[in-house]
């Protein structure tokens, strides 16, 4: 017989239960007055110290967030259903409907990702996180990692190898991708533990083909890591299938939930890896022993290892919830008609794409060369300031040279397509406002 | 002239603003049909491979989150001002509207930590994060640092620092408070680089003072860093007047926000150690001084350096707004008169306190004594299952030794007092569900 029951037959937990029980609702609802103390706080048996800082007056000011049309490189807008997860009360990181949640977000990141690896999880951390762990976990002081750099994010990754006494060796193709035979020769030529690649680079808008990339590196006895922050969703993607050992994504691109969290996936090849260095990771907080076994994803009952971002961890929930509902082939078929109609409608505009054959361009990321001697952030202010719409400016090699249209989730709709390209004809008729007119010229006021 | 005049005065813009302001609006609420495509997806002239992992069946389900009283270590309840603040739409991380937020966080941050320091930020992780960030930038391989440990972070924090090929040199006094002339001893005898404390020790539920401790390590030339993720808010703290180099915190305790971030400050002799490094951080996202750029404490424009997690950053915000309104005074006081509340009704209960001495104890995380031969576990579920109301067993040294009420932020309240002394007077006054009876012992079923 269970304790409650044997209470309730006793006669006295029933009546006590519902009068505790509207404390409680009462208790949480409601803020109480601070309790009446008489004693300074019980700290030091001295007075306490003087204020030397006081309440700030920005604080007494409501919050103020206007609402933005976001089509930059990310964040992009969430669904309402994604705000509503996070008005949910907050649960303890390792109750048992807290750690439900946590499998059910693990199996949609399965489906996302196309795996049926163990070792799928998130780092409470955003994109950046992901990549950050990847590094810390598969390198080892000495251990050499060939980066196909196409972008700012192999720059980075290159910084964090750096970072861990790695010997980095890069091959370069800015704003353009990597062939087959480039990857093998490299392969050969430096023998790396590591290949690490970019599928999405948000910051070039190029899409590195990624199939036969796994092959080669089982070939020559390397570890496949891929970052797909900026286009998983948007693009087909099979990690298994394509023999893929790590990848790590960000939540705020195509699954359309706040940044917040690096979904990552370590399949078997990547944790013996893990699991056989001889040198400890050099972070608690990323260790993958330790995020697999939180995440449930080893077997072994889950250990306390950090308080994980709970709210966060409910967006990401519905957000994937919603993501499966819709299938991926409709999702992929949808980023793919819309960026095809983007850049269709810029072409008609006369503006030109920076990557140039259309099959290399992401379609969750575009980038629209800036014409000859025009100030880009002119045309970005003008579409923020009369509409509350974000596209961004370029990053890293593409800095100064384009703008860059996102695509991506809840935004990527042929609605705000058209809402784009209306703006943007918009300036280009009126002789004012025409980002070819001498207004929008550099050094020009 | 501003452009938008410009193109008012020519009479297009204004009907074309409201036309497309209107479809705007429209295309984020309003999730669109996908648009019909087809043809395949762009990534390869083949046809998609066969999608092997299947929409999972369990996010078809709604989400399933019980209304539970969180009153164990941590994470607390957050008031509904908070949750709230994450429905407001999502901002780019370096929009004006966002950094003008991030500015209030740490005007926010400044007064909880009684800090006039510049580096005042938010690591994008939870608050391990925080001891992460402490351990990475202010270590070098080789470098001698000395824990005061008196429960789990003690040990979490030299695995940490073991990780960065510290010298780890531990004190120990389990469940206890060190001395001033206890460090100043230690500090002379292992002449460490930095000083680590626990001011609120939430596994043993002891609070260490820390007046003083801060001229010592100057004497000794270290650097003094303090964790107070479970007492911020709840005691006092002057980071500025005791002479603390780095401290960090967490988010979801007293300032009863969700689990997302971990506050941190590093004061100007802290930043001269970690800019004067003769290696290089080992974390990228975790490296200080990108961390100060990236929330404008460096006097330099701000940097892309990662995105961060907005909505965490609105309900932070808000969160430090709540405690601004209140009051530190006021705050701790509230802690103080309500453990008392709590530590009196136990004793009146026949309960004993882990930390015997009351002025050695954290006001925000009690520990009481499992009595002998009571399987603590029945006790915890006995009062979620019958309340939904959460309190903890114990970990690292106090595992299976003591239970853990919270009293943290939103969730201190005497009326939750009350509610905790009522549940347990209830379980003692049944003979069915005694503690002390044989229904509770260890091995009785």
């Amino acid at each position: 017989m269970s304790l409650t029951k044997a209470a309730l037959q006793a006669g006295m937990l029933s009546r006590f239960h519902r009068s505790v029980g509207q404390v409680s609702l009462c208790a949480v609802a409601i803020r109480s007055p601070p309790a009446a103390s008489t004693s300074g706080p019980r700290f030091s048996t001295a007075a306490p110290l003087k204020m030397n800082v006081p309440q700030p007056e920005c604080l007494r000011k409501p919050l103020n967030v206007p609402s933005k049309l976001l089509m930059g490189p990310g964040p992009s807008n969430s669904p309402l259903r994604v705000h509503y997860a996070m008005m949910k009360p907050l649960l303890g990181h390792l109750h048992p409907e807290f750690t439900q949640i946590m499998d059910e977000v693990k199996e949609g990141l399965r489906y996302i990702f196309q795996t049926k690896t163990e070792v799928v999880c998130c780092v409470s951390g955003t994109g950046h996180a992901g990549m950050e762990t990847t590094m810390c976990n598969l390198l080892e002081p000495g251990d050499k990692i060939l980066i196909a750099q196409n972008g700012i994010w192999g720059e980075r990754a290159a910084d964090m190898a750096r970072r861990h006494d790695a010997d980095v060796r890069i091959i370069e193709k800015p704003g353009d991708t990597f062939t087959l035979e480039e990857l093998d020769a490299a392969l050969a030529q430096h023998k790396p533990a590591v290949l690490f690649m970019v599928q999405g680079e948000s910051s070039t808008g190029v899409l590195q083909p990624l199939e036969g990339a796994g092959a080669l590196c089982r070939k020559h006895g390397a570890l496949l890591a891929v970052d797909c922050v900026a286009s998983l969703g948007g693009v087909p993607f099979y990690m298994d299938a394509w023999d893929i050992d790590v990848v790590y994504t960000g939540t705020q691109k195509v699954i359309s939930a706040p940044p917040s969290m690096a979904p990552i996936a370590f399949n078997d090849r990547a944790m013996t890896k893990v699991r056989t260095r001889k040198t400890p990771i050099r972070s608690f907080y990323s260790d993958m022993t330790w995020l697999a076994n939180y995440w449930g994803c080893d077997g072994t009952p889950r250990k306390y290892h950090h308080t994980g971002p709970i709210s966060a961890v409910y967006a990401l929930r519905e957000a994937l919830a919603i993501v499966c509902e819709e299938g991926l082939e409709s999702l992929w078929s949808r980023h793919e008609a819309c960026a095809k109609k983007l850049h269709e409608g810029l072409g008609a505009l006369g503006l030109e794409m920076y990557v140039s054959d259309p099959k290399k361009r992401t379609p969750t990321v575009s980038t629209i060369r800036v014409p000859e001697g025009v100030d880009w952030t002119r045309v970005t202010k003008y579409f923020m300031s009369n509409y509350l719409v974000e596209i961004s400016g370029g990053l890293g090699p593409s800095a100064g040279k384009v703008w860059r249209v996102g695509l991506m989730g809840y935004n990527c709709t042929p609605e705000n397509v058209d809402l784009v390209l209306r703006i943007m004809k918009r300036l280009l008729q009126m002789p004012q406002a025409n980002p070819k007119s001498q207004r929008y010229r550099k050094n020009s006021h």
